[in-house]
């Protein structure tokens, strides 16, 4: 059920003819704030913005004829749709993704044009997810969940294998989680390849179900008030949680205040565009900075579709 | 001289450990709005924010151990600065770089970093440049010149080798001008591979020099005001105007807002910091909509540096 290494690496093969090899930058900027070796993978410059796709792309190119004639629904912030849309559009299966109805106008219409077929609905992530899979129930499409798929999480887990690749002597990865696709990838290669190198997630304060299901060793639910979409789950899952507890090696809450702020360091330090979430490693680095002296550290940037509006309130946040 | 498309290939081989091969990415987001197809060279993605690294690692990477033991003298508004820095770092060669008095501090941040001595002189790239040509003769350093050099040229060629690579049926090329060796390795490989792609250069209407040395086939000076350091040449440079006369195609000049609301449409569209440079490909590429419909069009978007200052001042150009 729990992808290996070996299945990460075939799934490679599967999913690179359709996403970037994103690039591992080192920034000397970022070294001197954190007193570390510090590298940024920058997932915020893969295809659409993020590093959905990798799994998107990995599940839908599993489909049997009969998924693809079906159809296939879906629930997401924004970043997973797109994902989903365009792994649908290769394979040439009608997507229905719902979303939340304040979804990121951006993100939106790139799914629209992607030729998603959107459904707005609820209040949030998990509002959203419950009517998909009553959809699912009631129209009869495929389903694909945004978590809990080992597929999913064989796609996602690519991104680690570059970063392994491109940094052999890595020893601290920072990665956001949201659903907790990314992390399980990350925790697979880097353990299966040297049980030493640590991992660390990172959530919002305003959004810890993840957090406190890890912590608490069983599925919790807790109140979603982040603005960083891409970390918006109101739960863990058990699919990605059953990793997590296994592997990750700590588990860092990062405030609003810090993720604004990192977002800002990141225009100015790596002069990237990076959502809320995929700051979010560089807002943990800086929270555990005396841990990471001297250490080679590679901090995930998980996307980079922030918003006008968003990146407007955090350049005001900061302050000059 | 002239280096040809083999020279170019050849280089790819010396530089590419040293440089990332960027995405070029398809947005559906800018079909919409150019009536095109229309696809983006992520040079903004590259190591250190912009292609100047390309034609900076070429350069170096040739220095006799004469030359490295001199030490190397430059000049620049900060991209290719940081090139030449990152260049000298890797091949062991004590870096000089005069730059603008009001340079971008992100940019010169990243030049200190990278171990270059900063010499802050003049009020804008050639004032800089001018200077530098003067320590060379006083000093004995080596003299690298950020335009007229066919070893530059061979190495910013090189992003165009991906262009085609990744889109073998493009038809227009749009690339910014500033000294104008991108866009002479852009028409070096364009027209070796296929004459009838067509390169398009572009420039501000405030800072014209390039385009008027161009359209006049001699050397002009103009005045330089733009907000683009980019772009921010006051004249032509010989070895660059004799390729561009020959191969360019066309030459478009745009205005201070356009760069501006290229920028943000940048942020919106591919999720993407561009500094006003890099985002002129846009800005030119809505200015002359009517000759792009239906074509495969590339972007080549040259930097992403922009400031802070100069992020928000576009944000607050281009209103809600």
């Amino acid at each position: 059920m729990r992808p290996t290494l070996q299945d990460i690496i075939q799934t490679r093969k599967t999913i690179n003819p359709h996403i970037t090899r994103t690039p591992l930058h080192h920034y000397h900027a970022l070294d001197t704030l954190l007193d570390a070796e510090v590298h940024v993978k920058h997932e915020n410059h893969q295809r659409l913005g993020s590093f959905k796709v990798r799994g998107a792309v990995s599940v839908v190119s599993q489909f049997t004829d009969e998924d693809r004639a079906r159809g296939l629904i879906s629930s997401s912030t924004g970043n997973f749709g797109q994902g989903v849309a365009y792994a649908a559009s290769i394979f040439g299966v009608k997507a229905n993704v719902v979303v939340p109805t304040d979804v990121n106008p951006g993100k939106a219409e790139s799914m629209r044009l992607l030729g998603a077929n959107l459904i707005l609905h609820g209040r949030e992530f998990d509002e959203a997810r419950e009517y998909a899979e009553r959809l699912e129930r009631e129209k009869g499409y495929k389903y694909v969940h945004s978590a809990n798929d080992p597929l999913l999480t064989a796609g996602t887990g690519t991104y680690t294998l570059e970063i392994i690749e491109d940094l052999p002597g890595v020893e601290v990865i920072i990665v956001p989680i949201g659903g907790g696709s990314g992390a399980c990838g990350t925790c697979i290669v880097a353990k299966s390849i040297n049980p030493k190198i640590q991992v660390v997630g990172v959530q919002s304060e305003k959004a810890p179900g993840a957090y406190l299901s890890w912590k608490q060793g069983k599925i919790v639910e807790a109140p979603m008030q982040t603005v960083a979409e891409g970390l918006a789950t109101r739960q863990g899952y058990e699919f990605t949680q059953s990793i997590l507890r296994e592997l990750l090696d700590d588990f860092v809450l990062v405030s609003e205040d810090d993720l604004n702020l990192a977002v800002v360091m990141h225009l100015e330090k790596t002069h990237s565009l990076t959502e809320h979430a995929g700051a979010s490693s560089l807002a943990a680095a800086i929270k555990i900075k005396d841990r990471l002296q001297g250490k080679k550290v590679a901090l995930v940037v998980s996307g980079g579709n922030i918003s006008r509006d968003q990146l407007r309130a955090a350049l005001d946040m900061a302050g000059n």
